[in-house]
């Protein structure tokens, strides 16, 4: 049997990450590839215990379909703590809830994008979204996002030559991969911008609650007063990864639109773990929970940055994160990247090659990414230690 | 705000079920409209007891993101019962989980269709199938059912005359919304024209357990052997719809790509909920459950067709299923159906109008669907008794 597939998976290829995932079986290998949240972020006993309430008392409803749009509780929850913390939804919006930011981001360009209709996407990004917009055929941009995020003059100058740009993907908070931040200002540009061409932003935020140092930056959606901003947040990285459960929040008519397409896609997102997100936030609320979750982090990206300006030469430049998961190291120029990454899983040190995440794969990268939410402090200073002596066997 | 939908989604509308669903909170109404399980289906204590032992035992591991062809001891135990049960599964198959059937079927029109190919599909048939078709702007083109099937030879007449044709969509066993099922003859017949024309068959048998009378009819994917049937599952009618886990069945090559496809969509599918599911098969099995919900639907099909043998006069003919969770009623030629959809609503009994079922909108239908898993038999009668009554009041 000879298969012939659409046009706009055809050329698709499985995520590399997901690839190494499956391949990191090998206990000896210290990884720093992974995108995982640590599993101490899991509040295990806690979310034992409501699962038992509700098999105990609302059995019947939580294994039953429910509706599209979500647990009404948790989408309420969801709305008010958006409002109450970070200023997010004006009237016009709405909230549902997603399986996984990944949906979300999957739903949107869907809904939004033509084949051969353009995405914007910072240059690197999250090749989960990426592969997303590649599955609808689309043509992918990519501009660098630097130390503060893309540059709006850029970006206009892409808008302005490209008609079909129907999508701007930005990941403005600890950025995944490069680790940086949007500065404020470049966010009030981008908005701008964005509503000048008519263009709808997909801000995923899947980190923003993480933040271990300085001080937050408004979401470019809590500026947004016209709805030309979607916003995707998720559970992931704060309760379980493995659940699947995340949300947007946009405009009512562009949600609306969304759901009906998710409706086709799974009908609704697992309604026992929607119930036990809900539950957790009104016994436990999220903040103390995060707070542990941002001290842990913080605490492993301190110890991975004192290893590597320990160990690194001064020609490795690396970001330091002010939150979230990851940060993004780039060797000089010309080094070879192959030869680097060979001899990285030689030494049994896994890190995620920056070709990776680029949105436009002819462009040239000399980085790579390193994870510190899963490692231990001791897998850290031994990790880092390995990757300095591949970085000092290669001359770099 | 002004959003400009891709061509996909534009024209898709809400499923008029999730949207009756949706508007069934009063519970004076006696509802044939749901197509949801039993609640009594649910085996809960079971299902909690399993639960606790996952949080105990194995919490950071369900907790954590899964791989996207999904938990490999559920897939093996997936493959190893539709093997020994069913027949199914050649060495050129494999097996994965996926978010529901519903994501199955997405997930095979999105990778074998472009826009302005043509789907297949039975005339009625499963409205969040034909609704994913639609979000990938497919054409759709209806076979009638008629008691054991679509004709074959309407079908190859089909293939024939549309070289766009990439997928044919049905529902073999226990149909829905037409509870019928198609006979082993023409199942045969299919299956040759399918090979001949080098068109993919989705087999969708979420009902296909749920047999109460009458001798199993072999499926289609157990008759390939070439791979060119996929076949679609799911746990949603045997241990609970709300957990939205399912499993598809095909030739690796094609299993493959729906799996990458699959991650740019949710990356994988609630992970406690896959461990649930494969806890449950390992301690309880599968079997002792199902016949338990078989002769709860039994009972409820065989009350319905007596109560309806009494009060609709004989102008009215219906289907007589032997398993599913449906029946299909089909009035005279010439009823006014909106009007009498509007007589059910003010007796205040719920029943899906046959339009809704229709993959060409510009056909004619005179029928509507009932379900008998979701009501008591108390419920039964007093609402076959209803329908009995705008019936006679129409003066069918």
């Amino acid at each position: 049997m000879n298969f012939e597939f659409s046009e706009k998976v055809k050329g698709l290829k499985p995520s590399a990450i997901r690839e190494i995932f499956k391949s990191l079986t090998d206990p000896s290998v210290i990884s720093f590839a992974a995108g995982n949240p640590s599993p101490l972020s899991f509040p295990v006993e806690k979310l034992q215990g409501l699962a038992n309430e509700i098999f105990e008392n609302e059995a019947a409803s939580s294994l039953q379909y429910g509706i599209t749009e979500g647990y009404y509780p948790l989408r309420e929850q969801v709305a008010k703590r958006l409002k109450d913390k970070f200023n997010i939804g004006k009237d016009f919006d709405s909230t549902i809830i997603v399986s996984g930011g990944q949906q979300g981001i999957d739903l949107a360009c869907k809904v939004l994008c033509n084949e051969g209709d353009t995405v914007v996407c910072e240059n690197p990004s999250f090749i989960g979204a990426l592969n997303a917009f590649r599955s609808y055929n689309v043509n992918l941009k990519g501009l660098d996002v630097g130390d503060d995020g893309i540059d709006p003059c850029e970006l206009e100058a892409l808008l302005k030559k490209d008609k079909r740009v129907k999508l701007i993907y930005l990941i403005p908070t600890f950025q995944n991969p490069a680790g940086i931040t949007t500065s404020l200002e470049k966010r009030k540009a981008i908005l701008a911008i964005a509503k000048k061409y008519g263009v709808v932003i997909l801000e995923d935020n899947p980190y923003g609650e993480l933040r271990f140092s300085g001080e937050d930056i408004p979401t470019l959606k809590s500026m947004d007063d016209e709805g030309i901003v979607l916003y995707c947040g998720s559970f992931s990285k704060v309760l379980s990864a493995g659940m699947r459960v995340g949300f947007v929040c946009g405009h009512s008519e562009l949600v609306q639109k969304i759901v009906v397409v998710k409706q086709t896609n799974d009908v609704h997102t697992n309604l026992f773990f929607q119930m036990l997100c809900s539950r957790f936030i009104d016994r436990y609320g999220l903040d103390e929970h995060v707070k542990s979750i941002r001290a842990l982090y913080g605490k492993n990206c301190a110890k991975m940055l004192s290893c590597m300006d320990e160990q690194f030469p001064s020609t490795v430049k690396y970001t330091r994160p002010d939150g979230g998961l990851f940060l993004w190291v780039t060797l000089p120029e010309g080094t070879d990247m192959k030869e680097f990454i060979k001899r990285t899983i030689d030494a049994k040190v896994a890190v995620v090659p920056g070709e990776t995440f680029l949105p436009e794969p002819d462009k040239k990268t000399y980085s790579f990414r390193m994870n510190y939410s899963m490692p231990t402090e001791e897998q850290i200073e031994k990790g880092v230690g390995l990757l300095g002596g591949v970085i000092k066997s290669m001359n770099i």
